[in-house]
C-alpha cells in the first residue's frame, strides 16, 4: 500500500523505515516545515539524514504530503489538545479523498471523535488508531475482533513514565522528585513531564477505548474523564502499601459510562501492577472472561508496529 | 453470514448459542450421529435440548450439515491425531464448496496443516483457527495484525489443566496424583487426563503456531515437538523450587525451528508463571519488544468467542 507518513519523530520515522518490510511504499512524508513527496516511492533513508542535518524531510512545502498520491495517510504527528489541530486537519484531508487514515496521534479520536465518525462515514477510506492506546499492545484489534459491545469494562496501566516513576520510587524508597529527574536523566521522561505525571496521556488513551466501545452510542473527550495524575502520591504511601504486600500504580478505568484516571493500591503481584514502563490493558468480557494484554507502550518501533499492524488490517484500495 | 456448526460438544453448543448475538445465523448444526438443517436458521435451544435428552440434535443424517447451506462451516467437534478424522474431512468439504471453515478442532491444523493449506489456495473460501491456540487469547489474530515473519519466538502456557495441577502442588505442598484426583472432582481435568498431562495438548498448539510462524516455509505435525509432561514433577521438586522464589510450569516454546513442551523453572512472580487454569503466550516481536497475552485457554463461551471473533475477520460471501 501507498503511505503518506506526517510527522517525522520518532514514531513516523519508524513507520518510514519500516515500510517497505511490511510491503509498503511511503510516497510522501512530511514534518511540520516541509515535505518530500515521490509517486515511486521516497528516499526514506536520505529524507530521514537531511531532517537530522537540516531540519527538513524534504524541499516541499508541508501541503504536499497530504495532497500526495497515497492510499493511507499516517497521522504521527505530536497529539494535541482541543481542536487537536494539524492533527484533524489532515485525518479529513485524506478521508475527503477517500483515502485512509491511521493514526498514532491521540488528539483527533480523544478530542474530536464524533466528527472524525462522521468524515468516515461520508468516505470511501477507513479510520485506524491501534496505536493510539497502548502503544505496541494490541488493544484495538482485539476489541475489534471480540466486539466492542461484548466487553463490559476495560482499565489498564496505560503510561510508562508514570508507571516508571511509582515502581522506582516503591522500589528504592525514593521521593517523587528525585526519581523523576532520574527518569529525565534516562530519556523515559519529557523535560516537561505534564501529560505523564498528570495522567493526561492515559486519559486520552482511555477516551478513545471509551469511544471505541461505545459504539457511536455516545461520545466523549477529555472533558468526560476524571483525572487524578501521581505528583501528589507520597513515598510514604508506597512504604505503608509495601509493608501491606501491596503497591501504587496510575489505573486508567472505562467502566460503563465512567472514564478515570488515578493512582490505586494494588496487591503487589496482581496481573494489573506491571513494572517500570510496560503498559497493561485488562478487558472484562461478555463471554471469555478476562483479557490481559501488556507490552511495550511506547517507543518509535513500537508504535510503529501498531500503525503497521492497522494498515494490514485496510483493504487494498 | 451463515453458520453450519459442526459438533455440539461444549464449543460447539456454545458457538451455536451465541452465534445471532454476533449478527450470525445457525444454518446447520450436526453431531457424531445426526444433523439438523435449516435455511433460514435452526432453533438452536430446541436443538440443543433434545442432544440433552435424546443423544441427538436432529432427525438428519450427520452429512447433512457439511452438506447444508452455510457461508463458514464451523468445526468444533473432538481433536483427533494422525489423520485428523472427522475434522479434517468437514474442512476439506467446506473448502471444495468454496466455503470458509474456522477451526477449534486443533487436529486437522497441527496434523495435516500442510494439506489444509493446499485446500484453502484451492478455495474462494478461507481457513481460520484462532481458537485452537489459548483458547479465548488473541494469539494468532495478534500474530496476523504483526506479521508472522516478525515474531521471532513464541513461548506460553497453553494448558491449563496441567497449570492448574502445578500450582496446586506447589500452592500446598501436595504430590501430583492427589492434585490430580482433586482437579478431576473439580472437572479441571478429564477422566482420562492423557492429553493435558502428558503435554500432548499444549503441543499440539506449539505446532499450530509453529506452522503458522513459519509460513509455509516448512510445516510441522506432532513429530516434530519434544514433548514432556508433568507426570513426573515431585512435589519435592516443587518446594526445592519455591524455597529458591520459583516455581515450575509446563511451558511450550516455538523458537526458530524448534517445538519443545516441558516443565521448566521460572521465578515465581514472572509474567509467564500465571495461575490456576489461565493461560498465557509471550510473542517476542522483531520491532515492538515483547507481548503478554493472556486469559481463558479453554470452555465453551471462551473458545466459542475466539471462533466467532475468526467469524468476524472472514469477508462477506
Amino acid at each position: 500500500m501507498r503511505l503518506a507518513v506526517l510527522g517525522a519523530g520518532a514514531v513516523g520515522s519508524s513507520v518510514a523505515e519500516l515500510a517497505a518490510a511490511y510491503g509498503h511504499t511511503v510516497t510522501a512524508l512530511g514534518d511540520s516545515s516541509s515535505a518530500v513527496v515521490d509517486a515511486d516511492g521516497v528516499d526514506v533513508d536520505a529524507a530521514l539524514e537531511r531532517k537530522r542535518e537540516e531540519g527538513q524531510v524534504g524541499a516541499a512545502e508541508p501541503d504536499a504530503a497530504v495532497d500526495g498520491p497515497y492510499d493511507a495517510l499516517v497521522e504521527a504527528t505530536p497529539t494535541t489538545l482541543d481542536d487537536a489541530q494539524p492533527g484533524f486537519g489532515h485525518v479529513r484531508a485524506a478521508l475527503e479523498r477517500d483515502r485512509h487514515a491511521v493514526l498514532a496521534n491521540k488528539g483527533p479520536v480523544a478530542e474530536r471523535y464524533d466528527e472524525v465518525r462522521a468524515l468516515e462515514a461520508e468516505s470511501a477510506g477507513q479510520v485506524r488508531f491501534e496505536a493510539t492506546v497502548g502503544g505496541a499492545i494490541p488493544v484495538l484489534g482485539t476489541v475489534e475482533d471480540y466486539g466492542p459491545g461484548k466487553i463490559s469494562a476495560a482499565r489498564g496501566i496505560l503510561n510508562g513514565t508514570a508507571n516508571f516513576i511509582l515502581t522506582r520510587m516503591a522500589a528504592e524508597g525514593l521521593g517523587y522528585e528525585h526519581v523523576l529527574a532520574e527518569a529525565q536523566d534516562m530519556g523515559v521522561a519529557e523535560a516537561d513531564p505534564t501529560f505523564d505525571v498528570e495522567g493526561i496521556d492515559a486519559a486520552l488513551k482511555c477516551v478513545i477505548l471509551a469511544n471505541v466501545l461505545a459504539r457511536g452510542e455516545r461520545t466523549y473527550t477529555r472533558a468526560d474523564a476524571e483525572i487524578d495524575g501521581i505528583t501528589d502520591v507520597p513515598g510514604s504511601a508506597l512504604e505503608l502499601a509495601n509493608e501491606d504486600g501491596r503497591t501504587i500504580r496510575l489505573i486508567g478505568e472505562v467502566t460503563g459510562e465512567t472514564v478515570r484516571v488515578g493512582p490505586r493500591l494494588l496487591p503487589e503481584h496482581a496481573d494489573l501492577a506491571v513494572g517500570g514502563t510496560t503498559n497493561i490493558v485488562q478487558l472484562e468480557t461478555e463471554n471469555a472472561g478476562r483479557l490481559n494484554l501488556s507490552g511495550r507502550g511506547a517507543g518509535g518501533p513500537e508504535t510503529a508496529s501498531a500503525v503497521l499492524a492497522d494498515v494490514n488490517r485496510l483493504p487494498e484500495p
